[in-house]
């Protein structure tokens, strides 16, 4: 498969949406990226890298972090993870706290909610969290410069007003074991990531190879493990447009608010795409399209 | 693969799921079913089967039909009929009217309130629609002798307070352009469908041999639409267990209240199963464990 | 108290009003009514009549209905009737299906989910439903001429698909004895019943006289029933305006879609008002607004 | 009236009562009150007071405090306190969040996110807010020893998730102008104030009193004023046992889960009760059985 040549027409052909969207400006740190930026980046099992636009400028990763966080928890956890959060698609907007009155439980880990549980698990368990989270990540990205922005963290916790609530209606519900603000402040630090298309290729491309096990410093999957973080990107990766995401593109992936995608084709390759610019869902517009018109083009799916 | 000795080693692990779960009862034909029945039936793209136990034996299909459904009215409107009718996950029990009362639009067509509006469709653009409906069943699955049955679908009728609910508030948001009494017949008779699990393996395969274009009848759907129902499966065809399913078995599916679930292996095969016993979410409990060995076993999953 | 001339006074003052709000046009029998029409009617426990504007001219009493049925079925069950139906107020729209699906029974009376109910008690227990109804509604307002009509309540049933949703989910849930039909015809023919301020204003006031025990045909209420029944029309009398009607007028009431609205000051007077233009809650502008001046003008409220 | 031979009556009717409930357990400060005391003082606009045992406990007011610190906003803001709360009864629970996340302002200022809001206002409006509303409160009971109990508002600061979950989603929505701590901090503050069936009928009186203006240090409201502030008692005093309270009582109040209801009778009297336990809507079960025998055998209520 030509992949070169299929994201250079992809791109000439997504340009006309180059204007749609708006960038997350809920915090100055992300409102004041440049919003015309676009970068894409194909790692493949075989090992090659096919790149276009802007794949080596960092950005926000922000929910993206979530399969990472998941990753780490399951390793350690294993199935007794599901007894604190679900893995059923949320149905409703992902900050929604609507269900978690009626249920208690998240839904799954990558709404808010799921996540902040996530994060609580891993303080519970790891030593050091802040440091063995940013390890497991460099190591997985091959990447040893990537690092937390500390001050969009920071900012992220100020305004977090929506996270605080979720955050102390878990406590509430009995589903957090520690400290409110610790828990909050571990979890923005993680979304506050940032890390270029070619970073997150890479650092996702464990998840394509879903025949081998996974061993990254201290986080170990068996191959049936990852599959099943697959399925969970599948089913809830994209908010309340997950469904949408698996009909136009149909691969596994998760987005985040910086305007970062990560899809991974199993057994194939591994594609992050990135453009600030956001549809109402909060999901890139040009990543969106780019990723519907690489397996239209490729005629390459999961399904 | 040796899919005979799978298909075996699974019947022995999943005996002792044998009398776990309920069978429907809210109609007295299907209450009367004898549960301790099972079957499963694998279809290969390259043309070989595999069965196991009661793979001729006619059961309900019940809400499996909503996926020849949807391929009927998708192959008339095409993206139009998303205009009235979503495709995410719905994120609550898979015959709820809150979201119907808030969104207006059904969330999915593997709902009631979207299969509902699909029947809606056909009735307005077939010709004689049961027969219709009941000739593309028979020419997909290749067996002439599928039957409604009238019996249970008038039963269904007379019972359906729920669903004549669900069409009562889809004509009050001016999302049913038939006769309520109309479409509810006719939603009913399509659930009627008795197929065994021989005739739905066969019925489904051309899900599963996304390579090729789909032509039975007068229902013509591209190789991308044929992938687009099979993703609609992968995120709304176990009710509010799509999830679940999705983590444990990995391949897109839909499943019936009457026991059956047929799954797809794009590229691969489609596999059906029948076991009349559910959980509480409506689900064949052996079905399910049987096709989570499956892909366990097999190793062969979409993820 | 000079009544007349604080009726005079508040029709002056709620003149610039008489072009706000919309008449209910759901229904063509409903639609045509003469938007610009206005009545009140002041009939107190002494026996004195004030009366304003078109008080004789018969209007659709609608929900105005649900107070006269109420207390036929409350005379009949006493209080083995709130094993049915609630007495909170709803919190949501007057026609939510919401509340209905997550507790099964309706919340009061006073929702159509309620009356509905209601509807279904009476068709149980009345000889001649129809007939004893209407003779109730003649009896207490003493007025041999009012009526059904008819073609209203028929336009209703047949654009009623809401209300059929309503009780097909009462049914489901064993909250309907009878047959749906039957029952929703029933209701609309309460619903539809014709009377002038005159008439309503009359038929209330055995509500406002609250020290005496109420016999009217077969009907019989207790003074504390009574009572209770007035408590209901208070937190629950207008839809989702019970508060803003309980804070700006201070009398228990019951309002209808056909611009009707009773109110009754216990121990004093019986009032009833009516305009056909409603505001966005169903609520007659005119009448709430003379409402609102005649308790501010004469200083009475029961609070 | 001989109100003092009432009370005992009614005290021998509500013995059988006296160990059924349960006292709020959710901060020890709470769940150490001994659960068998009972006290009722009823207060005449004429200057009687009756008594019947323990009166001059002090206990803690909870949710009561809500009607005086409305009472002291609506007299700084008037109806523009409107645009930030509503006066509807709520239909769910009194510490939902549902209905928060869809409407962004609370439903009245009896409900917890409403009470919040108007501890919101006080903090904006008040010079000294903590003494100015202290001293509200002695003037208005006329005992100048009332005070707040700075342990059981630290508790309840403490354990508060809930209220510190509802604290931050109105922050988000752009409902609070102060910071969240802060508000925290004054309204737990106010629910903590310690006052005896005494204070508080006496407290209570001028609501009763509802032919005069109300005067008490700084807070000033029409007679207009005060009995819209009865109408919201009537309609949202009780959480979601509103209704309930409404046909068994029928005169406004407000409950709280220390154990205390204060109820009035406009132009009669106030009247106030206390006793632990509560029932499982939050209500002190004695308490309520008291005040229905009250107008049951007074045959004194609004209606």
């Amino acid at each position: 498969m030509n992949y070169q040549q299929i994201l250079e027409d992809i791109y000439d052909e997504i340009k006309p949406y180059a204007h749609q969207g708006k960038v997350a400006d809920y915090i100055p740190a992300l409102a004041k990226v440049n919003p015309d930026q676009f970068g894409i980046c194909i790692t493949t099992i075989k090992g090659d890298t096919y790149t276009l636009g802007q794949v080596d400028t960092p950005f926000s990763i922000q929910s993206i972090t979530k399969v990472f966080s998941l990753a780490y928890s399951f390793s350690i956890l294993g199935d007794m993870l599901w007894q604190r959060v679900g893995k059923e698609p949320s149905g409703t907007a992902f900050n929604s706290l609507i269900q978690l009155e009626v249920e208690n439980i998240p839904r799954n880990p990558f709404i808010n909610a799921g996540a902040i549980v996530v994060a609580d698990t891993l303080l519970s368990h790891l030593k050091s969290p802040e440091e063995d989270y940013l390890e497991f990540v460099r190591t997985i990205s091959g990447n040893p410069r990537i690092d937390y922005n500390r001050e969009v963290a920071a900012s992220e916790k100020e305004k977090g007003y929506l996270n605080t609530a979720i955050a102390n209606l878990l406590k509430y519900h009995g589903n957090l074991n520690n400290d409110i603000d610790d828990v909050l402040r571990f979890y923005f630090l993680q979304c506050s990531i940032e890390m270029s298309c070619r970073d997150l290729s890479k650092a996702f491309l464990p998840f394509a190879n879903h025949k081998c096990a996974f061993h990254f410093g201290n986080v170990h999957l068996t191959a049936s493990q990852v599959k099943r973080i697959n399925a969970i990107m599948q089913t809830c990766g994209f908010y309340d447009e997950a469904g949408e995401f698996s009909y136009l593109v149909g691969l596994p992936g998760k987005s985040g608010v910086g305007g970062g995608i990560n899809a991974v084709y199993p057994g194939r390759y591994s594609v992050a795409v990135w453009s600030p610019r956001l549809n109402s869902k909060g999901n890139s517009v040009m990543g969106i399209k780019a990723l519907e018109l690489l397996t239209t083009r490729t005629r390459e799916s999961i399904f």
